[in-house]
């Protein structure tokens, strides 16, 4: 099925450049859409495009196409717009950014002949960039598709077989859930990552010490303050009820457990660190072995 | 110098256990003091203690000994004022502690013939026990010491060696200094990530999808919720003033977060995570090459 189309990977960083490795042999060619100029090099001296173009508007997209929008949410949104003009006949699209009800509601106002569907591939890196890019960045990881209006059950199987491809693992679930989801489990903890780091620069003011002093356990904490500017902010605007929702329930969780260091209460601690531990292990054991 | 020191190690856990697995060639021998009946036949079936003791009580401290006390640190307090009585001609000891101004305060205590320094090794795991101990856990970790007015220059040669022979690297603070950084840079963190456990756990409430959903990022900011629950209490219960005070500080950064999201001002939210982002890569330049 894979290789009657050609895919078309519009941003061609870490998600695009990852997606396209993984799935290259399997597809009739692979098209790479960047405005970097070494980016476009990169993609064709690594063998991973058959070509490469700075604009969508250059490539002559067609119905049997797969166009994977794999840059900032905005940038998708922008991209959804113009092909409405260019691809007259229709094609087929998916886009693995961040936040999907944007998105989706666009798709859904594709004309008839386009197919759309919205996914979210639940990984990445702390860096981004092509250079970064590997075969291997889905493997094992949750794919989650979003269906719109215009998904047929053609596109749906397209995108079942590119995820297969890329040994990553289906979920179906709304735009709206999507987005709720992920302000919980990936842009609250990104914001707590961040909060944390802008709090230790702060306090280290310029010596070195608190830097030198800090272990794994911040290392881990930290990470996600690295994340891209430019995917963020998409983020944080495009999904903003969700996340400030978030938000403000973590305040409110956290002035209690303020409170309760502050008690100072021994049992009150201990029962409530057995807790998070069992929760911590419960969560693990569903990632490892699909269920509790 | 280590091969005139016999090693006593109470609390043959994670810490404990590994650090006697990486020394033990180089040291007089090794005597294992855990409350725990199987920790103590692994340790001695794994070759990794010459003897094993329930309590301190049972073996014959003398002054070549370096007892390494490494349980959470309210057990550490009770050990050293065991030893007054124990220890009639005294020992060095060394504790591996996560807080050190109370344990410190203790040493400071001891009777003069007694030999005393504060240690934190700034490495760990989210799991515990004798069973998960490994040669390589302080391999190129940090570790600080912290003086008492019971360290002597030779007590603080046999702690540098014992650190070389780890392969990991000393820093030397005060023990007010060292609950104020790990306040930040280790309780905090924990805290964080707990409440955030807390939270998926009640938002997902018995049912899998938000776990599911969930990747590296969120697998990265609850790691520490996984965390020892004796441990984390004894370190709240001891640095609770600078646990609070980087808490409240916490609550005020996460504050003007809330606000910015809520602004949804663009430029402003860009300026704010192009300079994580920044502060991010700083931090990483330090922790590569020990120089920004």
């Amino acid at each position: 099925m894979l290789d009657d189309v050609r895919l078309i990977v519009v941003g061609f960083g870490l998600m695009g450049g990852s997606l396209a490795r993984a799935v290259r042999p399997k597809m009739r060619g692979v098209i790479a859409v960047d405005a970097d100029a070494a980016t476009r090099n990169a993609a064709i001296e690594s063998g991973i495009a058959d070509a490469a173009f700075a604009t969508i508007e250059e490539v002559n997209v067609s119905a049997d196409d797969l166009v994977i929008l794999a840059t900032p949410v905005s940038a998708i949104i922008d991209t959804l717009n113009r092909l409405t003009v260019l691809a007259t006949e229709g094609c087929m699209v998916m886009d693995i950014g961040s936040t999907k009800w944007d998105i989706c509601r666009t798709m859904n106002g594709l004309p008839g002949w386009f197919q759309a569907i919205g996914g979210h591939p639940m990984c990445g890196k702390e860096t981004s960039g092509f250079a970064v890019s590997s075969a291997d960045l889905y493997d094992n990881q949750t794919f989650i598709l979003t269906p719109t209006v215009r998904t047929t059950p053609y596109l749906k199987e397209v995108a079942l077989a590119l995820i297969a491809a890329l040994n990553a693992n289906p979920i179906i679930i709304p735009p709206k859930e999507h987005d709720q989801t992920v302000a919980l489990i990936s842009h609250l903890p990104y914001l707590l990552s961040a909060t944390l780091m802008q709090q230790a620069s702060n306090i280290a003011n310029g010596t070195d010490t608190v830097w030198h002093v800090s272990a794994s356990g911040f290392r881990s904490m930290s990470r996600l303050s690295g994340s891209s500017p430019a995917m963020m902010r998409d983020i944080l605007l495009t999904n903003r009820p969700a996340v400030i929702s978030q938000l403000l329930r973590y305040q409110r969780e956290l002035a209690a457990v303020v409170e309760m260091v502050n008690d100072g209460d021994r049992d009150a601690l201990v029962a409530w660190l057995e807790e998070k531990q069992a929760q911590h292990t419960h969560y693990q054991q569903i990632k490892n072995n699909g269920t509790a």
